[in-house]
């Protein structure tokens, strides 16, 4: 925890949201926080990243951070389902976008990795807003160097650890193969959830497996208490470093539009949001929201949630520094109640 | 209940639907009811309040009327969730829109407030349909002219209960703090329903508190069986008269993307129906819908629920006039069982 | 099932899915399937039907057909929800689009049928894409002529038992009222689901009983189990010959804004989903998708569920052709557990 | 000119134009005028006739007369391009919208001849809002029934003088080869304006000519002078009763989104509005706005040019009782300098 | 001119576009250009103002800046129709967004009034990104300060000479009124261009007149060459200071739909633009862009058409510090020959 | 021109065109061509290349070959404006979408560049729908090798002739400096019109002029009569071969804003279309219609543009068999006018 009062977001009592600086939740920039903080730690950093030369259907994730930005003005700074303060208990700051090859995919890879280790260098955890999920790759391979194997827990309606698309394999669909050929990952702990819709053949399902993966379906939401659903993945994770990927795609399409493939039966923002309230006490050392495209958004609905899961992983950080071990606010009873 | 029957919808069997006046339902207006029924006591006005000066993120609120009621051409008159007749049991009359001025937010809470007082004279009920969530306040000051203090039971995201905004004591997020302070509300008895986001601080729940308010949040949808939280409703309520205010931002942003200040995770319409369905026999003295923001609508999606919502009141009333004490029809089974 | 490996679908690993064929699920189109496979049987025919004259309220069906396949592009070879290959284990062709007279109802209606005949004549099930309801009369004529009376399984917010509109009797509000006068339904095994919204009268109800059918409510999925809701499902339909009309106003309009008489309060896609899953092992002879009206969808979200059911309704199919009884796959385990 | 002050549209300044009446500028209703100046005559009637089951591809229209009306709301009652007072210079009276069967074109053409003689019966101008160009055939056999043959003055990008679509004699392409085989025309002084876009053939051009009809081209409005074209339709149109029929897909694409066959090349809503402005001093009997499918607009810019077109149209007849003979107002300068 | 190179937009070498910083047409912060160039002058500072309470229709002009600016980012240095370096002959900044009240118009317009001082102090000038028209009214209390009495250049489609709605003195339909009522015009100078629509009356006009104002109608540019409008608008203004006030509804619906109160008829941006490269050579002494309201627009449309108006207005303010005198570059033969 | 009766669109009096074939125009398929009309050469072959990995703002455009053939529906076979019937008079084939890999550039160039050979190897023309600009390297190379260097004729608003973005050598921006590079343009004849909009430097141009351009800007509409622009557009190209290259971004926002690089102040549909028509007798050897981004399209307004893009070049080349020399049809008379 910083030793000084963290600056905080713009002064709502003096600007309209609307008025407010074009940073993630009116947070200040990354230069404001050096001016006023000089040499004291940043806890958090959240970068954007518009690339989406992965992207296999719809593109125009290259649009997302702007986007999840805009629709991030509505954030307060304190979450009333968990009783923390993300804004106040850690100095978080926004460093913008970084500008990647949307031409050359291993350049851009190369690129985020060398940002992911250059920010995370002091120690502060990496918030990534993408872009397509090929991103997952090169912050992985920083996380690795960082923490060792990791167990990635993916919300996702797909799988992403096919090989190749059309013979490329760097994608949007391959970062978690990549990573597990790597030896970035845990094989013990990864974890999927949200999964549905149609795979090439049963075989994804097998070599997922051996790639460390155990999945939860969106239709286990459908048929579980999210309470056992919650229970099974932090039994899944256990004590192990968690990097935590969220496709906002594991949404259904009627509350996330906004993104490149869509698949009906999905989950509602209301039990994504609350699975991740239920990951307090874990220790997760980096994440990454992606794959939102404006260009299929409508009214913000989709920006709207990516907002708010980026607002619930903060505020996990923030009960983690606060010395939460499991859920806290009115959410734990109910997350309690199931687990018990 | 009237003597005489009702003047009701247009027929439908002569006109389509889509051809048929623009009035709330295809109902007749006040002016065709006074002319059809001279001198007969009219049971439910429906007043469009198109009024958005008070929203402090996305206006446009002030097309809400229009768009309601253009959305509720396909309301037909029987209700078969709970067994109602909610256009033949009462007289409706839709009064039209209230010119009320945009550039003046304490001239226009006047307008709205004589308003009220004029239209519920002759003893009907009043549905407002919004604008924005200013209106609540003259609303109320109407209501409890009538009625003394009332127990509010409000639907939605955000408690309004909030003291200014930029220095505005009069906006669309403070209405149940000045009726609180002006002594509108019935302290031991109002209650929110679907409440969730961010807060500027923990202090926005005790100072709600001490306004009179009980919390039931969007999450305890996820967690809890609907019978049970209508059971607590019911509680709260007791057997006090009842002003019914919903903002329609109450919904996630994938049911109703068309409004001012959307929350992700959020209840879906049918939570809303089938709490709303719950409320029978309730003394609701009152009532409003408000903040549909149609430019931020498709398809009419968060239209079709406003009026739907319009509709379960009406039918409540409805209900009343008929000696209804609890739910009626098939979803006072589901709803029995809930509470037994 | 076919002797030969079927035609199946364009080769992902050499064709980017967007450029792949405009079929369903980049299948082969009947004149392929004919020309690889000469005198080999046909399992399941894929017609579209542009025709939306019998529209009551907001009409555009007739470009629903071209806007399912083009969201149905997205569509894989392996059902991971029931562990079914619906591509390889049956031969499936798109027979493409039926020219319809958008000007003459009655003649719409013949040309359908005698195309209904036409192509199940060689013992192929048939799945249409519509187009609006009106079409199932012609194709339940159809499937009678083979089958005799045949159960209904309508998944709908509407009855579509009314005798007329504007004195007209072929509509897509009246097809199942018309078939029960001709005597095509099986009055003791026919059952609407997902029903909901206002209606004329309490006599729509009783009229719809004597009809033949039964009705399980979109309120039912927010109150009961959905293992539960199928094994109901399945005891109405028992061991007859189903025909499945799948009307996607079902949903609900954030999960389906592009059709022409939305209705709040409905179903998730992911429940149509898992109750379609429940269907294995009974004997659908017949099935159609209707009401996708894209000029109201966004971002595909309509087209998107209505291409994900006829990919259940093939799965199905395929499931009949292994020879399965009942659910499998992971949905199977959580169905069993709410029936036993 | 009447004797007493018209009844005009609502006062501005108490209510705010949003809040105003769901007519068309505002303007009174038949039954507000009727009741406000007893059995004096009214001069211009506006009603809506929304049907669209004559169009051949994108239907919508049915929706036409609610969206023009919407759009209609900024009107204000001087026109100062031709110096004209349209509201004041006589009584103008919104008849709403008339009930036409959607599933019956016969009946439907029926419906609408007879309400044109009911409500043109005492002599008043009937402005038509529809819906599709069907309509102009029963409008011209009323129009007939008291003018005799009339000059049609068709802006549209379509001849609509086709003979069937699909066997169907009764559609949105055919109503003036209609008209002109029941004698309704007057041949020596009929003129299209605005035509562009693939023909089925030559001889539609030739057959058009036999029916009564000169052509002036979306691209003579390319490379002559606007006063030049005027010119040359007020030549044609002589002093004969001339009918005026505008199909909004007149305009380009850009201009009006919103309407069911579109065609690119097409005119400006400022060319439209000029030659219209210059057809002051013509014998205008009757007149249409059709072809406005709302579905298919975007932030009202069909909807906006459909209701300056009608504020223009209601300038015409308002100059006309001022006795004008020649255009007048600034415009005049213009379209004078170009007859010379 | 300023001594050193000024700060230019980001490196486009090495980050793409999408990527780029949230200013307008990525142009440095002011901040950034206060630390790289201390002590340096500024040349032009660019403030947003987002701002609404003042619209009296469609509202959502709050959301204007951004929306400006993130249409602004395919923004380059070069600008080829009047050969012009924008970027690099003068130093740029853009200060953000001003937070002011939405509640209280009079404190919102004082608001601005100061900003607008102190940003102009040190001789820069201003270019204001709306927000209302409103606005008007400040900036030109601001200039007048300084410069005295002005010759304001008014593109827009409305007069906004207007003297209250409902009662209020300060509106969107108002500020010039307000301004020569106060003395802040230089009433032989004046020009209103692309005025259109119907008005309340023709006294409009006269008073306009009174109030200092020449009229430039949109339809002058249909029948005259653009060249001789130009010359008409440089001999009104003469050598006096001029502001430069452009409502973005000048543009046609088709070319701006994203705006409050559109009218049809309107200007193309091409017009738009070729009219304000005119203006070379006058001493434009401030400038601003308004109503834009992005809940309306689509893909950018509008947003577009308003970032190239302020690029103009910035290579209007570079040709002035290069010394021109008139018109130069490719547009300058065209206008030449249209004044010869 | 062919010996037997092409084969043409599908039958318009027994099918609706929105039950038509997915083909432009309803045109036959390839293989449709090769049955019916066996060993008979095809005059002209349509080819979707559904690729967009070279752009470099707003992605989308390989959505763009589905998009345009769903808006070629209502293309007739007659061409008014020409008197040319480009179905009947040639052979075409619409040859579907080449599946060409999203991830990698190079090898996309060349499946384009194989695939443009093969489909020309019988002589053919071919009309490729992009997709974006990257694909006229590859199509020009294919050209060249049959016709030596061309003319090239290019409708843009860029000039597309930038060395590198962010170092890639092929992308949206640069295929015509590659295609100079390579020898494969006529260097003194080649010409863009339609160019606008900042570029990066003065440098651009002069660069330009030495790869082989001339310019017409969209100011030139603006300024100077049509006639005399395309007087200027036959001269460059003289009697060269020449190669038609079309990004659909030449038109202005408002008329095509579903495409990734818009620019204000761009042309109009029908100035475009009457460029076109000009270029009768000139030896096109080939075309394209590039840059359609349907995610930013609405109403199909650009891909209405886009298709009747494709059905004047259809028509140029329908003339060119017919043995036109000149301009034919009404067009001609204006164009003639002009060029005297």
């Amino acid at each position: 925890m910083t030793t000084h009062e963290p600056l905080g977001p713009a002064d709502y009592s003096r600007t309209p949201r609307f008025a407010g600086p074009p940073t993630f939740g009116l947070l200040p920039r990354l230069d404001e926080v050096e001016a006023a903080r000089p040499g004291a730690p940043i806890d958090v950093k959240i970068l954007g990243v518009p690339f989406d030369a992965g992207v296999s259907y719809r593109p125009g994730a290259r649009f997302g951070p702007a986007h999840i930005r805009q629709s991030s003005k509505l954030l307060r700074p304190y979450n009333q389902a968990t009783d923390v303060h993300p804004f106040s208990t850690q100095q978080i700051a926004d460093c913008g976008d970084l500008g990647v090859n949307p031409f050359d995919i291993p350049a851009a890879i190369c690129t985020v990795e060398e940002a992911a280790d250059a920010l995370r260098a002091d120690g502060a955890k990496l918030l990534t807003l993408g872009g397509d999920h090929t991103l997952a790759l090169p912050n992985l391979r920083s996380v690795h160097r960082t923490h060792g194997p990791v167990a990635v827990l993916h919300f996702d309606a797909h799988l992403d650890t096919w090989d190749t698309y059309m013979g490329a394999p760097y994608t949007h669909g391959t970062p978690f193969r990549r990573a597990s050929e790597e030896g970035l990952l845990d094989l013990a702990h990864c974890m999927h959830v949200g999964i549905r819709g149609p795979l090439y053949g049963s075989e994804d399902l097998t070599d997922d497996a051996v790639l460390g993966f155990r999945i939860l379906r969106s239709d286990d939401y459908q048929f579980r208490p999210l309470p056992d659903i919650v229970a099974d993945i932090r039994r899944r994770l256990a004590d192990r470093p968690v990097y935590l990927s969220i496709d906002i795609d594991v949404l259904d399409p009627a509350a996330a539009p906004g993104t490149g493939t869509p698949e009906a039966g999905g989950m509602t923002s209301r039990e994504l949001l609350n699975s991740l309230r239920g990951l307090q006490g874990l220790d997760i050392v980096g994440a990454e929201i992606v794959e939102v495209a404006p260009a299929y958004d409508h009214a913000e609905i989709t920006g709207l949630a990516a907002a708010q899961v980026g607002y619930e992983i903060l505020s996990l950080w923030a009960a983690g520094r606060a010395g939460a071990q499991v859920p806290t606010g009115p959410v734990a009873e109910h997350l309690d109640g199931g687990r018990a």
